[in-house]
């Protein structure tokens, strides 16, 4: 599901309650309600959208109750900065998950070779420990994002704009290419990318060569 | 700011598209009302709302006209599993976080001594990498949090309510704890606890002795 559909649903205080009770066990409408102090009917309202939206599923049980519980895992992050405001959500599926290609980062959660309970609880001790550190380091990705992106605004002189300037000149610092194959990278109008490039030219930033545009000598000598 | 409060705001989809515009440059109501297609009054009334926030603050400019940015970086995460529902919000502060003593975690980034333009923007791109590869380790570890749950639900043959089993059982893992103990690690009643310690006494997977209520060995030995 798309994050700005999975914002709406968790923008609402009772279904993130209703959510935040089914995850602790599965209930039926009329335990949502109590538990909640909302009329069954506005449970059931909420209970539907979140049913579409398929991060909850019923089943009957052997009196013929329905019964609701969480369909299954997501995940949602948003960044906001004065450089941008991203949202993306996915699904976390364990086994299709391949994190050994990663360039940047190394785990090592150290998987005991305890099958009993004890070597599992200790698993997910260490799990949750790793999970806190992810968070801790996407927060230092942000903030060392932000100060990039600032030094790079000082350096081109754009005031606002800077994370559109960024991103174009990212898109021309390993080789040159024509105002499509940039317009294409930064999925923005040709006559937008034309502009911003001829005002960087004006400060001596980008040139224009037979080859496409290029950061000029000066951007690549300190 | 807490991340129930953040998402009332973000479940609003006129206040995202007032965010990813400010995001991209400041602006002033009337930008933002012809942008976006609203009348000024209702985005006054939002803006009002994301600067009590302190997701926005205005500047007033020469001509003495009120314009509006994004006032700091802010980060929310929310994880929803059939095992919990999680949400948290921080502020992202490049300086003020330190990922040097992660245990289970190293981060390269390879920062060039590049500090033309040209380096920046590839430091620019590392950090946007290490962003992606970050993003998809929590998603790997999300996975691998349910599976060991799957694990210890089915050890402990705890149906539903696993997530609390497993944050008791993990709360006496290394050492033999009372029932008030127990209660303070999971902010839990007493009497809640101590049922369940009960039910799980009953399958032999923990005993009381005089030093407290301890796994047994039998869930310490596969």
């Amino acid at each position: 599901m798309d994050s700005a559909a999975l914002l709406n649903l968790l923008g609402n205080e009772n279904r993130r309650r209703i959510l935040r009770l089914l995850s602790r066990k599965p209930c039926y409408v009329t335990e949502i309600s109590e538990y909640l102090g909302v009329s069954p009917k506005a449970v059931i309202e909420h209970l539907r959208k979140l049913e579409e939206a398929g991060l909850v599923e019923s089943r009957t049980d052997d009196q013929r109750r329905k019964y609701f519980h969480i369909a299954r895992n997501v995940r949602l992050e948003v960044n906001l900065s004065p450089y941008g405001f991203a949202s993306k959500s996915a699904y976390p599926e364990g086994t299709n998950v391949d994190i050994t290609s990663c360039r940047h980062l190394s785990l090592d959660v150290g998987r005991e070779d305890d099958d009993a309970l004890s070597g599992l609880l200790g698993q997910l001790e260490r799990l949750e420990r790793l999970e806190n550190e992810l968070s801790l380091a996407q927060r230092w990705v942000q903030g060392q994002l932000c100060e990039v992106l600032d030094e790079i605004s000082e350096s081109v002189g754009s005031n606002g704009d800077s994370r559109v300037y960024a991103d174009l000149l990212a898109s021309i610092r390993r080789e040159p290419k024509s105002v499509s194959a940039i317009s294409a990278d930064l999925d923005a109008p040709r006559e937008v990318v034309a502009e911003l490039l001829e005002a960087m030219a004006d400060r001596g930033i980008v040139r224009r060569t037979e080859r496409g545009w290029e950061l000029t000598q000066q951007s690549t000598v300190a």
